[in-house]
């Protein structure tokens, strides 16, 4: 299908071969693989990102939600340049890693202390041993479809099917990789989002082992809805109840308000992971929460529950673009984000309307997912995409990439950044109604 | 002991105040903390730090050994900046990354293909769930002390005391986390590194349920002395009968020749983990090695054995910075680094003996490691301090870095930059010597 286009594309499909003869799959990240090959970025700036061939598109997935203020900010660069004088990375601290750890925490009063980590990967891994390390049991308990890096606990069941899925009352635990050993999927619970009975249920079965319930507020893999609020509520006071600790994994949703998602909902999370937007652009992973639980870390102590360094942890280019990059997304810059992502739905729902397609947007803030349905999942089983959706969400993503370009995120979701304007706004709009023209009839057949 | 010497202290001590009121302990990694507090850089250049005190000091920890060419260099923020303008990350791909993959490649025939992670700890996980997902079994075997940063699995037996090492002839399975599930320590089986016979019987009795042996050829924390030929090969041999993987961490030891410390050697890896000095100063990690086992990231495949991303995986910053550092490393930098090592190496030896104090210093390429002891150690049993012992180099440590304004890495030893020349190896030997003298009746005391 791609294949189809008229796009330049002589200079990336050369440059793949190459990667292809050094690089497993030519790709270090499978997130920017697609067929026949992937492209190459020869410069980029705000909104806009200019690949090897002279195509310039628009940027709606901006690194997978990392880059809230969009390509090369200039007050960022600024920073960092000035860092890079002095250095990258010392045996030594430096005063940018507090600058930056008080202004997390003074954005969110349920982060008495932060540790900074170097991806969002690190940030789970670490925070799902600190509930181990705080509790001293072993299990862990996510929603099935859930995405949360690539630690293999954390990976169960992110990727689940009709054929394993296994029964709703008790969801299989299913890795993702192969190979995984069993103690690994043994030692995790899986329960269905949105789900209070069934969870519960699951949790109670569970309790004596479990060290955390780890959730991501508005799991863009199970399908980027908020979480429900007395869903949520609930299992909060389960964990109260039975002294097992409450864990958010905002790395995509920290954008979501001034202070993460976790805002919107009355409870009090114990430890957040943290990672993405606030690096500015830089590999950046956080673990912040309640004081106590994190003393696990803490070197003063005489015994040191979990000893825990990493070379490049709270490196000073990473922790200056951060704090340059947050004190930028201020509640204005949060205000304004949210805002222009709200018209952009709206747009977008009257584009389909007029077009008679059957589209549900969820999401929340700056971030939106497309559903081809005709009421809105509630649930990771309720969203997956079977084969035929998942071809027609490629073909789709293909015209919008080749034929309008736009870079959208593979799921079908957009990830907005503040230069974004009305003008970038219009082009989604214009150039996704076009979309939904031309797959019309394929769309009237998958949504359910 | 530390308070005792004369060192300006104000800044920093007023800034570690703040730290612990937002970062638990007041520091993201454990290596930078000293007592009563860390020190705070202001600015670095070349082997030379300076703290917000203006304290100017020279640097032979070099960020953890990450830093190949001393802090600021001029090439690499040349290409930073100039990628800087275009950007720092993208949902697309990069031609920058190919180049260096293929940089990497060429310099070692047992790399066939390569991947791009964030940190060593991220490369060391990565590769270990390759191996599994490979070989589809679960366990891996690691020498007893050996760290590989902080999955769980890799760190098993990292730390290890007399009370809890356990017999030799199957050394226990210990976690360096509080809580660390059973099945983790399970699936781990720890092996006592340069012991032919034990490690081959250990082996054998696992051999149905291993996925890889684990090996750093120059361990730093077993005591930083190349492992010896004949227990290398022998563990070779076995696992090519076996059919059991051989994966390398070179994240440190990298640097140790060309192409790795593997180049030593007649045997050849499946995997090598990468990291530190190949990002050139910023965050990265990689695995390279056999291109049919690293099939299994292949997003080519209809059957994709371990999916692997990673936001910030490859992103084009840390590419730029590892490519030049590594072009400037050539095999004339590798020699001269290597040679201006031994000549220091020489020249600490005849200080040692002049002061009449029983040091051995092991090590391989630019790094050593300092041992009070009157025969090299060979595992880390004989390598391991007692409490005694401990107190004495973080004192010789305190000294060195308080009254003599040395910066070395707290296990007592040295990571060189090629920007380390006669001056600062002169400086480096005058200033252990005064140290031998003055702390000559403990280190006789605690020398085995």
């Amino acid at each position: 299908m791609s294949q189809s286009y008229n796009v330049n594309r002589k200079y990336s499909s050369k440059l793949y071969k190459r990667a292809k003869e050094v690089i497993t799959g030519g790709v270090s990240r499978n997130t920017i693989f697609r067929r026949p090959h992937p492209f190459y970025v020869s410069t980029a700036e705000g909104s806009y990102v200019t690949d090897i061939d002279a195509n310039t598109r628009i940027d709606f997935a901006n690194n997978m939600a990392s880059l809230i203020h969009g390509h090369a900010h200039p007050a960022v660069n600024e920073a960092v340049m000035e860092q890079l004088q002095k250095g990258t990375a010392y045996t030594l601290g430096t005063k940018v890693e507090i600058e930056f750890g008080e202004l997390l925490i003074e954005r969110n009063h349920n982060f008495e202390k932060i540790r900074f980590v170097n991806s969002g990967t690190e940030a789970v891994m670490t925070m799902i041993k600190a509930a181990r390390a705080y509790t001293g049991k072993p299990k862990i308990a996510k929603a099935e479809g859930a995405y949360h890096g690539t630690y293999d606990f954390a990976e169960i069941s992110q990727i689940v099917k009709p054929e394993n899925w296994g029964d709703i009352d008790q969801p299989n635990s299913v890795p993702v990789t192969f190979g995984t050993s069993d103690c690994v999927k043994n030692d995790v619970v899986i329960f269905p989002y949105n789900d209070t009975e069934r969870t519960l249920n699951l949790l109670e079965a569970n309790k004596d082992d479990l060290a955390c319930v780890l959730i991501d507020p508005v799991s863009h893999r199970v399908g980027m809805f908020p979480i429900e609020e007395d869903y949520l509520v609930a299992i909060y006071n389960w964990t109260r109840k039975n002294k097992v600790l409450l864990v958010f994994d905002e790395v995509v949703t920290y954008r979501v308000t001034y202070s993460g998602a976790q805002e919107l909902y009355p409870v009090k999370p114990d430890m957040t992971a943290l990672g993405k937007i606030i690096g500015g652009g830089f590999p950046v992973g956080a673990i912040a929460g309640d004081a106590k639980i994190m003393s696990v870390f803490d070197p003063t102590h005489k015994i040191i529950k979990q000893p825990h360094s990493g070379t490049f942890s709270a490196n000073p280019i990473t922790m200056t673009a951060g704090k340059v990059a947050m004190e930028l997304f201020d509640r204005q810059a949060v205000d304004d984000i949210n805002n222009i992502t709200d018209i952009a739905k709206k747009q977008i729902a009257e584009a389909a309307k007029d077009a008679d397609v059957p589209i549900i947007l969820t999401g929340a803030g700056s971030m939106f997912r497309f559903h081809f349905r005709h009421k809105a999942p509630r649930n990771y089983r309720e969203t997956y995409q079977c084969p035929e959706e998942r071809k027609l969400i490629v073909d789709f993503l293909d015209y919008l990439f080749l034929h309008e370009d736009l870079i959208m995120i593979n799921t079908f979701a957009c990830m907005f950044a503040t230069t974004i304007t009305q003008v970038e706004v219009d082009r989604l709009t214009e150039s996704l109604h076009k979309g939904f023209i031309k797959f019309k009839e394929k769309i009237h057949s998958c949504a359910k």
